[in-house]
C-alpha cells in the first residue's frame, strides 16, 4: 500500500472528498471471498469500483483467483503493479488496443472478451501477426441488450471462434444486470439463479458442440452469491461489494453499515430553515443512479448520516441542495458542519475523484485512484 | 499553451476521448467577448467548463476582465499559471480554505463570494488575524434556491458585511439559472433581462443604504448577453460558451456547429440491427443532464453526428447503447467505426477526463485538465 502523502487527521481533511473505512472494506472483501469459496466457484472481482492495484491485491490475498477490468489501460495499470491474471470484460476492437492487450498477454494471463465475428477476426489477425494465441471468452447477452452476442446466435459464433487458431476460447460470460433494469424483479435469488442456469445451460450446449468451455462467468454484487450456487457456474465477477453503496443497501445485499465509502461535504450555506447547501454537486456525486427512478426509487443522490429526513435533492456542478425535513430542521446543521453521505453509486462516484482517503483508526491516508481518467 | 505530449494524428487517437475544435473554441471566445464589450459590461468567464489556465489566458487576451472559479484549488491552479484577477463564486467557510484564499489574495486580486452572516464572520475573523482586508461579493438568491442569501434578506446582510472592517464589499452576484429549471420559461431574453433588472434594482437599494456596490455580476451562457444589456449590470459570468454543448444548442444560444467539443467513441459491438454499443458510458459522458427531462427534453445523452435518428439511449459505466432508427440502420455503422458525439453537458463531461485533445488542422494535442479532480 503505497500512500501518496502522509496520513491526515480528520480535522485536516478538506471537503468534498471520499473517505473509505478500511475495516469495512476488509470485511466486505473477506465476505465475498467466503461466499465464492463455500460455493466452490472462483471469484474474479471487477475492479471498476476502486481502480486501485493495492485493493486488487487485497482481494487476491483474500482468495480471488484473478481480477476483471473494463479497459486495456486499467489492465496495464494493474499488471504494472504485479497483478498477473486479468480478464478484460469488454470487446476490444481497435488495433492499437489489441496490440497493447497482446503485449500484456506475453507477460501475464490475460483473457479478452469477444462478442462478434468481426471482433474475433480483429483479435485473430493481430494475434496471428505476433505469432501468439490469445485467450478469449465469449460474451453472451442474457437480456440486458448491451454488448454480448444475442443468446440464440451464441452457439454459431462460438463455433467460428473455436475454429480460429489464433484464439483460444476458454469460457463464456455475461453481465445480465436484470435487477438493475427498471422492469426487473428485485428478487435477487431468482435473478441470480436464472442467470446461472441460463449460462450453465449454454456452456453445456457448447460442450456438446465440442467446444471445451471451462469458465462460466456470471454475477454481480446483488446476484453473485445466488448465481454461484448454480451447478455449472465456475466464476463470479462482482465489483461494487468491495465498498458497497446505497443502491446495494436498497437491494438488500448489505446494510448501510456495510457501506465503506462516504462523501464528506461541508455545509456552506443555510439560506432558509428547510435548505442546507453543501460543497459537493455533480462533480462530486455521480448522477448515473438518479433519484426516484425504478426499480429502487431512491430519494436524492445519497444517504445523509444522522439527518434521517434530509434529502440531497438537487445538484449543480459544485453545489448540493439538501431539503431538510422537520427532524433535520431540529438538528439544524450549521454553516461549517461536515456531513457524511453514502452515495447512490460508489463506482462512478470514485471515478470522479483523483484521490480517495482511507481511514484506519484516526488516520486518513490519501491514495491515488491510479486506474481512472486514462486517455483512452 | 504547454502541451503534455506531442500532437497526434486522428488515426492514432484512442477512444473514448474528448476532442475540442480549437477554431470553434476561438470563435466562441471572441463572440462572447464582443457581446460583453458592445454592451459595455465586463466579462468574467466561469472557467468551470475547461479548468485549463491556457484557455483562461485566451479568454483574457480576447477581452475578459478576470475569471470566475468555483473552488480555492482552481483559483490556486489559475494563479500559479499567471492569472491575476479571480473571483471564487462560492461561499468559503472552512478555515483552511479561507487561509488559502487569503494567501492568494496577497498576490493577486481575489474576490470571494459570501452569502451569510456566519460565512462573513468566518472570513472576517481569519482576514483580521492576517491583518488583511478581503474583497467580497454578496451572493443573492434570485429564485434558484441554491446558495445566496434570500432576496428580501440581502439588504440587512449587506449592511452587516459592509460594517466588517476586515471585508470590503464591492459587489453583488447571482446565478439565477431560471432557464435551467424545469418550470422556467425558455425565453432567454425575458429571463436575462429579468435577472439583470432584479440585480440592478438590488444594487440601487444597497447604494441608497450607503453601500458602494461597484460590481453587479449576473448571467450565464444562455442569458448573459440579454442580462448585459440591462442598465446597471456591470459584469457577466458565462462559462459553457467557450465550448458550447447540446444543451446550449437546444436553448438556441448556438448552433450544433458552434459546439467545439465532441466525445469520440468507437463502435465495439453490433448485437442487432437496431443496436450499436460504443466504448463510452457514464464514466465518459456526464449524466447530470438526463434525457427526456424538462425543459429541454433531449433525446439521449448526446447528439451523434451523421446518424440523425440514432439515440444514445442508455449508459452503463463503460458501455453506451445507441438505438439506431431506420436511417441509421441503413448507414449501418460497423464494429470499429468511430462516432463523434456532442455531449448534453460539456462542463461535467470534461470533468470526467484527465486530458482533452485540441484539434488544430490535422494535429491533435493532448492537454491536461489541470484544475480538475483536486482533493478538496
Amino acid at each position: 500500500m503505497t500512500n501518496n502523502s502522509k496520513p491526515l487527521q480528520a480535522a485536516d481533511i478538506e471537503t468534498p472528498c471520499i473517505v473509505i473505512d478500511t475495516d469495512t472494506m476488509e470485511r466486505n472483501i473477506v465476505r465475498m471471498a467466503e461466499a465464492a469459496s463455500c460455493r466452490k466457484v472462483k471469484l474474479r472481482p471487477h475492479t471498476k469500483t476502486h481502480k486501485m492495484p493495492w485493493i486488487a491485491h487485497r482481494q487476491l490475498e483474500a482468495g480471488a483467483a484473478g481480477i476483471t477490468v473494463a479497459k486495456v489501460s486499467e489492465a496495464e495499470v494493474m499488471a504494472e503493479h504485479g497483478i498477473t491474471d486479468i480478464f478484460i470484460a469488454f470487446p476490444l476492437v481497435s488495433p492499437s488496443k489489441i496490440e497493447r492487450a497482446l503485449s500484456l498477454s506475453r507477460r501475464i494471463r490475460l483473457i479478452v472478451g469477444v462478442d462478434s465475428f468481426e471482433g474475433a477476426q480483429r483479435l485473430a489477425e493481430i494475434a496471428g501477426r505476433h505469432g501468439h494465441v490469445l485467450e478469449v471468452r465469449l460474451e453472451i447477452d442474457t437480456g440486458l441488450r448491451r454488448s454480448g452476442v444475442l443468446f440464440e446466435q451464441a452457439p454459431a459464433l462460438a463455433a467460428q471462434i473455436h475454429g480460429m487458431k489464433e484464439l483460444r476460447l476458454t469460457g463464456i460470460y455475461t453481465f445480465r444486470g436484470a435487477v438493475y433494469q427498471h422492469k426487473a424483479t428485485l428478487d435477487l435469488q431468482t435473478a441470480g439463479e436464472e442467470e446461472g442456469r441460463i449460462m450453465a445451460g449454454m456452456a453445456e450446449r457448447l460442450r456438446e458442440q465440442g467446444i471445451p468451455v471451462a469458465d462460466v462467468s456470471v454475477g454481480s454484487t446483488p446476484t453473485g452469491a445466488y448465481a454461484a450456487a448454480v451447478e455449472g457456474v465456475t466464476e463470479i465477477r462482482p465489483g461494487t461489494y468491495v465498498f458497497n453503496d446505497r443502491m446495494q443497501a436498497r437491494f438488500g445485499v448489505c446494510g448501510l453499515d456495510d457501506c465503506a465509502g462516504r462523501v464528506w461535504a461541508t455545509v456552506v450555506s443555510r439560506p432558509s430553515a428547510d435548505l442546507a447547501v453543501i460543497d459537493g454537486g455533480s462533480k462530486t456525486f455521480a448522477t448515473d443512479v438518479q433519484p426516484n427512478t425504478e426499480p429502487l426509487l431512491l430519494q436524492g443522490f445519497g444517504y445523509i448520516e444522522g439527518l434521517e429526513d434530509a434529502v440531497l435533492e438537487r445538484l449543480s456542478e459544485e453545489h448540493g441542495m439538501i431539503r431538510l425535513g422537520p427532524q433535520s430542521q431540529l438538528a439544524n446543521p450549521q454553516v461549517g458542519d461536515r456531513l457524511r453521505i453514502i452515495p447512490n453509486h460508489i463506482c462512478s462516484t470514485v471515478n470522479l475523484h483523483n484521490q480517495v482517503l482511507f481511514r484506519r483508526g484516526d488516520a486518513y491516508e490519501p491514495m491515488t485512484v491510479l486506474g481512472r481518467g486514462k486517455l483512452e
